[in-house]
């Protein structure tokens, strides 16, 4: 008999796996197992078809089911598996349709569940009708459907990075939008105070409502609207939606004995491997390592559970993959400002041991003379003892947020902020000023 | 007395290195002399200025005299100097407008005069009335003048930056535009051929009528148009712009002994220093390193101008600065279509004892389901047998152009191509992939 592997949770990193896996092995039986209507989509995408610019939610279906099967990967959607045998080598599935049950034997087993949203119980209310929430497809075409109405009142609770981009959707489809954020600014657990105060900013200019430091105790649902209030702010609105964040998936693996790192996501060494012989996990359940800190992390990206779930698929396949640890890179946007970020905040970096000092750097995004200019800034964080590049973030118009990928680039390599300060960057007058705001951040940072 | 600094030639290097020593010396005594009639201007915005984006010429004046009067530096536009004496440590400087003539003593000095365009004398009647060049401010207020005029028709001889630049300002003004190059392609010297196949689409597609592998030999001038002809080809022009490259200006430097390169350039140590105690060189007019082939290049770009030129005035300023070395890394673009570059070419890497394989990878820029999307293609150069990454190529929409800041950040801290096909990168559906095309064109160099 073949050897099997079975995939639990068929999204970004488990079908990385599966592909890989495939790649190498051509003689592995695979099985994939899908709770939801979908494999391999991209979530990322969502907030674009609910906004509109992305007109049908199939594009956001990187393969099919039967895309997988062509490739010899067998996969169930709609299939919950229930729980793990661990002893038995086998998984215990559910059809979410037919609600037969049944048992799969593993040889390997890659666990890949992803990530459930937090939906924290002290907001009364929470799970009254009219309040959403955004992670799978069918979340999409749910808040889809009421962007569609005749636009009124929605309340963003969350500041994060769904909460932004919703935000835009919803303001692109004609919506009045509050949004409301415990946070100092919004996305706090991503950006230090000074850019996040840029980010403000630019979410406020948008047209978007913004209360910060405010937490959301109750959702009152009346009939035709609802009631979103907290300590000094109540707002009527026709639609809820909450973003506030998600964390791994670990249910299953709890209770299989699938031991959990100190982030509370399973813990894996550098080949994905849990500590059950054959059995392996990755993407937003798995923890990972900070390239910086080198502590554990669990950062719920689709860039990480694609590279995860990749070096998952080579080891499954029989080679020797090793995954070089994360720097939690991102990027979103508000209306025409761009927001990215990556490594460790001054916070972070503090907690870490090191001794952080910060380069920031204000301009535009072009020549100054240019005519079609943004303002941009970009903040470098390094170490004062070594000069090490701990972290970066940018905000800034069209053309400012991938530049973070040279300061990512930068600090994958381990070079000073000195170093950064003299590279060789492209510059024409469309483009950047002859220095790039990157040099003169990091110069700052390199004197700081 | 005060110790005095010379500056000969006031663009970006000299009036770079001119500021960083006010910087570090107030002390010092600073005169600097330009030929031209500006300092301190953005030669790169000059074709954006001709093609109309850029409303006025001052606006690419970046410091005017008296800013730099300001700051205690003297300057003399239209001010050449004649001659450098080496043995009495001094300067013969005419005013090109009253016609007198003096001596200025120094006690160091920064030879800046930048470069000087290639107008080769095998191409007939190329000095006739009707034939520009574009360099200096006054050659880009002239274009502009021609292309304020009634659109027709013009030949832009050399497929380099400013033909490119100049083509897309031309189409932009209404104008017919044939442009004529020697070379397989467009940007021949700095873009291989697979790339720069891309870029020749990409001027076609502006609109440009491209010639290539075309030389032409004989302009003649009739009156009222001009004929631009070589082996195989007759055009009839209203207006024949010269845009041939540039070589380092080293007529003085030459005359005073103070000696070249192997390039032809000005040889000068890491610290921007000559061979002759306290003569220093900066910018077009000198050798620069190259950061990979470890070779003495001379690159004629705005970034490495201002670079070295800070470079030079920290040295003159008693600091101790070292110019760690350049990429060539460049950018540029027609009409939508965005080209850059860095590090060797596929031909330059073999000829420095690199064994060059390519990384190649096609897709778009942004998301593959984001509606305004763009192609994008990007080559990733490294050496077989290390992995170093020895250079990059893009060719891409709005957005793909900066890109090559990655590999150029990545090449500049010695990654291999493994190492950057991991690289945490930034990803949101509005700006990329999940999967970074440089990351795949990088994998697939590692793979080669």
């Amino acid at each position: 008999m073949a050897e099997r592997l079975v995939v639990v949770g068929g999204d970004a990193a488990g079908m990385s796996a599966a592909s890989q896996a495939r790649r190498l092995r051509p003689d592995l039986e695979i099985v994939a197992f899908e709770r939801g209507g979908h494999v391999s989509y991209s979530a990322c995408g969502e907030p674009y078809y609910v906004g509109g610019l992305v007109d049908s939610v199939n594009r956001l279906v990187v393969r099919t089911p039967e895309d997988f099967a062509a490739r010899g990967i067998e996969v169930h959607i709609r299939h919950e598996v229930s729980s793990i045998d661990l002893d038995r080598r086998e998984v215990h599935v559910t059809s979410l349709d037919g609600f037969e049950s049944r048992s799969v034997g593993f040889d390997q087993l890659i666990y890949s569940t992803g990530s459930r949203p937090l939906r924290p119980p002290d907001i009364a209310g929470v799970d009254s009708p009219g309040v959403f929430g955004l992670r799978t497809l069918e979340d999409a075409e749910v808040l889809k459907r009421e962007a569609d109405q005749t636009p009124g009142r929605v309340v963003m609770v969350g500041g994060g990075y769904i909460g932004i981009e919703m935000a835009e959707a919803m303001i692109d489809r004609g919506w009045q939008v509050t949004m409301v954020t415990s946070g100092r600014h919004v996305l706090e657990r991503t950006l230090d105070d000074r850019m996040g105060e840029l980010a403000d900013r630019a979410v406020r200019e948008y047209g978007v409502e913004l209360l910060t430091e405010a937490r959301v105790t109750t959702v009152e649902d009346r009939q035709s609207d609802h009631v979103v209030s907290g300590d000094g702010f109540s707002l009527i609105a026709d639609l809820v939606v909450i973003g506030l964040g998600a964390g791994p998936e670990v249910e299953l693996a709890v209770a299989a004995g699938i031991p959990l790192g100190v982030t509370g996501a399973v813990a894996v060494d550098d080949r994905q491997a849990t500590a059950v012989p054959g059995v392996w996990s990755a993407g937003d359940c798995a923890e990972a390592r900070h390239r910086v800190s080198k502590l554990p992390v669990n950062i719920l990206l689709g860039t990480v559970a694609n590279k995860t779930g990749r070096i998952a698929g080579t080891n499954i396949g029989g080679g020797d993959a090793r995954f070089p640890g994360v720097l939690g890179t991102a990027i979103t946007r508000i209306g025409p400002t761009e927001i990215s970020r990556t490594g460790l905040k001054v916070d972070a970096a503090a907690g870490s041991g090191f001794a952080p000092v910060i380069g920031f750097a204000r301009g535009t995004v072009r020549a100054g003379y240019w005519p079609d200019n943004a303002p941009m800034a970009v903040m470098v964080i390094a170490d004062k003892n070594t000069g090490q590049i701990l972290g970066g973030q940018i905000v800034g118009g069209s053309g400012a947020g991938k530049r973070i990928d040279v300061i990512a680039t930068a600090i994958w390599a381990g070079m000073t902020a000195a170093e950064l300060s003299w590279v060789d960057l492209a510059y024409a007058p469309p483009f950047s000023g002859v220095w790039d705001l990157i040099h003169i951040a990091a110069r700052r940072a390199a004197d700081a």
